[in-house]
């Protein structure tokens, strides 16, 4: 995995693509599937909606941090299954075959067979509306793989994957930060 | 436009397309571009990141409401137009050759040529992170438009056009809100 520069995290997120958030909670690793997420800065800050009916939000709640992992659609069925059992009751590296690597700056892993993860920790909790505000602190992508299509889900049980990419840098340069 | 059950509405938001949200400051109508939103709840309750850099955000903050568009790829580039002037000193509609419809709860209008429109009220602002946290009070989607395709933002002036669609209602259907 090559490191990538945090001015440009915020890109792997914007799309909306389906995520997976590992923690370790002192003990063990975990991972969930989350869908609702959205940037909140470039610098980059992010949030996402978890809470207490997600076993990993005591995790992120005790040790401020966690990972955001993400996948590409050849790993659809793993998210998938991530996202429909618990870990209360499951190890999930293990069932799902993924493979937990140590990050340089938080405990939470990342997960190799991922196309980019995000090392995060947790800048603040808005309880009322189960928003976890997170900032990136260091992020890897991998850049041999060749599967680089990400998913979106609908929320219906349809997952939508990336199509083609449309071209606006020139329209948008005064809006890009980091410059076009 | 047909009206659209109010438990679907969070599947318009969840996959992350590039929305136009349009507001009514008492005087005139305005629209901006935003990528930066997430589903908070399915009743459905949203969160864009906007703030007082948004000339809308004013509107948004008085009037507490706001409709939010859902554009297609044939529209991109009034998309990328709408995201890049500003409501202080252009009128939007008729630059854009977009056409305001009145909703049924809120003065802020629907746009006519989108997929879909979601009138919206201002559940609650996040000063701190700059989140505004929305309620769908009702929404509409055109049935007989052709292109369905929305775009999602990478934030590096590309836009990710929507692929194909994938089901995974049998493994998800424990999870879907209204039955799968």
């Amino acid at each position: 995995m090559r490191q990538l520069k945090l001015s440009r995290v915020f890109t792997l997120m914007e799309s909306g693509p389906v995520v997976l958030v590992t923690t370790h909670d002192g003990k063990k690793d975990n991972i969930m599937t989350i869908s609702w997420t959205m940037v909140l800065d470039f610098t980059p800050v992010f949030a996402i909606t978890t809470g207490e009916w997600n076993h990993s939000f005591a995790a992120i709640r005790k040790n401020k941090e966690c990972v955001i992992a993400i996948p590409t659609v050849d790993m659809l069925d793993k998210v998938v299954g991530i996202g429909t059992c618990s870990g209360a009751d499951t190890e999930k590296f293990s069932k799902f075959k993924l493979t937990p690597v140590p990050g340089k700056v938080v405990r939470s892993p990342l997960i190799k067979e991922c196309l980019a993860n995000i090392e995060c920790t947790v800048v603040d909790i808005v309880k009322k509306h189960n928003i976890v505000v997170l900032e990136a602190v260091a992020a890897y992508i991998d850049p041999v793989r060749k599967e680089k299509r990400t998913v979106h889900a609908v929320g219906d049980g349809t997952f939508i994957v990336d199509g083609r990419r449309i071209d606006r840098r020139n329209m948008m340069a005064a809006k890009i930060p980091y410059g076009a």
